[in-house]
């Protein structure tokens, strides 16, 4: 039987780079898989269907949440955001380690339910390096940044419940890469893992 | 200022390649030392003073122990070990990762002092494999090889209190090593090493 995968579950502000460092652990280690979030928000230029999210609409999403078919959802700007529950636990099952990138909200809801899963926090190296990044893009409005920055103010506190914190600075987005794979590598070696090694000592 | 060092406590049994897995380590990350601990033990062929031991008298050990010299000490097969705990803290502070390849008994009262020392156990895939590994190096009497096989069994359920359990399996040395390396690097990445970070989102 195949050992099954590690749920990991990513959060962090807008313009952390979460999916920049994500990119980079797909592409290079195909036991890794990224979960697609199901959303009611409408797709902007560049979304693609069944890539970035599955676009259904709220009476869809209301009749999947009625079905149980999520693990866990959150509305975030007036919006649904949902984790299908059938691909991560299919993907698991296959011995996949499956990468959920949502919000707090939606991670506090896995921790009851995956209590092994990893939790990982992704933040640039202060604040004012994210108010840089959001402000460099020039692709959003001072309004529209004003108020993921007050998001990220209001959710950082929540980065000491997770179990570790990723630091992606810039130009070291393999580092930080890398240090996903430490965590997922570290939690695979902790005592409750192994103990079946150790139980050969009392055979 | 430079970033003090991580202790990392090293333990596991007789045959299970301990010293293997840390020369492999050793040879290849200079940020990393390790502590030559203090026996009353007698020399065995090959042991060089200073490199595997300090050689010293009872009379010597114990006034070490008055003094406060050591960071533990236990007692083990009817000889002293200890760890002097001078070059332990110099190295720490002069950034390095500090190896203690010590007993059990040591490695709890290590605990007491470091909590945020890193503690990890290396074990064979199984009892039996550890079992042939004793026997097979031909070096030993039978009465020998019973004994730490019988020190093996009793100290097994003390590998479920440390942080990590790493399993050295025959011809995979570097995998072990990298296996430490991870468990530093996760170390360093939980949230109470890196909440000035967060603090900067308050500023």
């Amino acid at each position: 039987m195949k050992k099954e995968g590690k749920l990991i579950v990513v959060s962090g502000p807008s313009g952390a780079g979460k999916g920049t460092v994500l990119k980079e652990l797909l592409d290079n280690h195909e036991d890794f898989v990224c979960s697609v979030s199901a959303t009611t928000r409408a797709p902007r230029t560049g979304d693609e269907d069944g890539v970035n999210y599955f676009f259904i609409s709220k009476e869809q999403f209301l009749q999947q949440i009625e079905q149980n078919g999520f693990l866990e959802y959150a509305v975030y700007n007036n919006n649904f955001y949902g984790t299908p529950r059938k691909f991560v636990e299919e993907k698991l099952a296959a011995g996949k380690n499956v990468i959920l990138e949502i919000e707090v909200q939606g991670a506090l809801q896995i921790k009851k339910l995956f209590p092994g899963a990893v939790f990982i926090f992704i933040t640039p190296e202060s604040f004012e390096v994210l108010c840089d990044r959001l402000r460099s893009r020039g692709t959003e409005s001072e309004d529209i940044i004003e108020n993921r920055l007050a998001i990220a103010k209001k959710e950082a506190p929540n980065a000491l419940l997770y179990d570790y914190i990723i630091v992606n600075r810039d130009g070291k987005v393999k580092e930080a890469a890398d240090e996903i794979l430490a965590c997922v590598k570290a939690e695979s070696l902790k005592p409750l893992a192994n103990r079946d090694i150790i139980a050969t000592y009392f055979e």
